[in-house]
């Protein structure tokens, strides 16, 4: 593999998680050597998604619409929000199909040490959302991580002054665990026993 | 993700070896949260080797040129044509630095079950690279396989009427094993220990 176009796309692919320097160049090799078959659908597939991707206006949700799929849905239940970290974990309570409300995605999680504050997440949106009225519930999904759960406290400290129910994922979820990790199990049962932030 | 195009993203990474749909949904959403750095050098990069991709009309290999890096490389030895079964036997051949003449790629191997029949190689264009002179050796580097095995002594035959060194990767690869998947040891003592084709 001298040509340098086969060398910069292992490189690209490398850079993928789950794939290493080698298995990038059986990769290149599998898109070569079936071009029709892959090669020609993951260039569509990519170029359709860097010409539409943007992010959601309304919860943050990177999606290939804005607003996002999941905010203009007519079937989801705009009476609860949840928020969460990052898109990742958005994703991932939305692949267990055990939330049907809305979602907020924060960007980050307050952070002494990464100098994240609170006007680094989008908690200003988040209290305007809440603002606009018809929601009941807001659903804190953090991470069961120190920094995870001082953003929850915050922020159910910010919503206190709405007429909200304001819960968390129960714990039990493995300490220092990151959600976008976790099988589906252990997310529905978390969801399930989901508390009143005390 | 009930995006159309992210799902299309997923399913096109989920068909490239070492990928799941797990992994490809993580490829995704890496790809979406580091667009800079990451969908748009793979999609650059795609695009190029889309663009390029063409069989060499002399050896066989995939590359972006026509005729490939190594038919062109002044560096190689014109005088030993190592001849493989696939593009990719090529390719780990080739990154092992153990060889440094040029390969011929057969494009399969001799099949009575598959009605591989030795028409449907490139037999004939490895005649004529022969005859047209200053090759002294050819190197059989087929998989130890059984049609592997029958395919060399096939060329063997083929070619006993040239004044040619014909030899065959050492035995002692596991048997059964396919060549792209030998670890470089392996290979680098196979190819140093070849021997005549008796
Ligand atoms: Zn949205
Ligand atoms: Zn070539």
């Amino acid at each position: 593999m001298a040509s340098p176009e086969l060398d910069a796309l292992t490189q690209a692919l490398a850079r993928l998680p789950g794939l290493g320097p080698r298995s990038a160049r059986r990769a290149v090799l599998h898109l070569v050597k079936k071009r029709e078959g892959t090669l020609e659908p993951l260039l569509k597939a990519l170029e359709a998604v860097s010409e539409k991707l943007s992010t959601c206006s309304i919860c943050g949700n990177v999606d290939t619409a804005d607003p996002c799929g999941i905010c203009t849905d007519p079937r989801r239940d705009d009476s609860a929000i949840c928020v969460v970290e990052e898109v990742a974990d958005l994703w991932a309570l939305d692949r267990s199909k055990l939330f049907s409300g809305r979602f907020h995605v924060l960007g980050g999680r307050l952070s002494a040490l990464d100098g994240v504050r609170p006007e680094d997440l989008s908690i200003d949106q988040l209290v305007a959302r809440i603002e606009k009225g018809g929601v009941d519930e807001v659903v804190l999904a953090m991470n069961a991580t120190l920094e995870g759960q001082t953003t929850a406290h915050y922020l159910a400290e910010q919503l206190e002054t709405f007429p909200l129910r304001i819960t968390q994922l129960a714990h039990g979820l493995p300490v220092g665990g990151e959600l976008d990790y976790l099988d589906e199990g252990t997310l529905a049962q978390a969801l399930r026993a989901r508390r009143p932030v005390a």
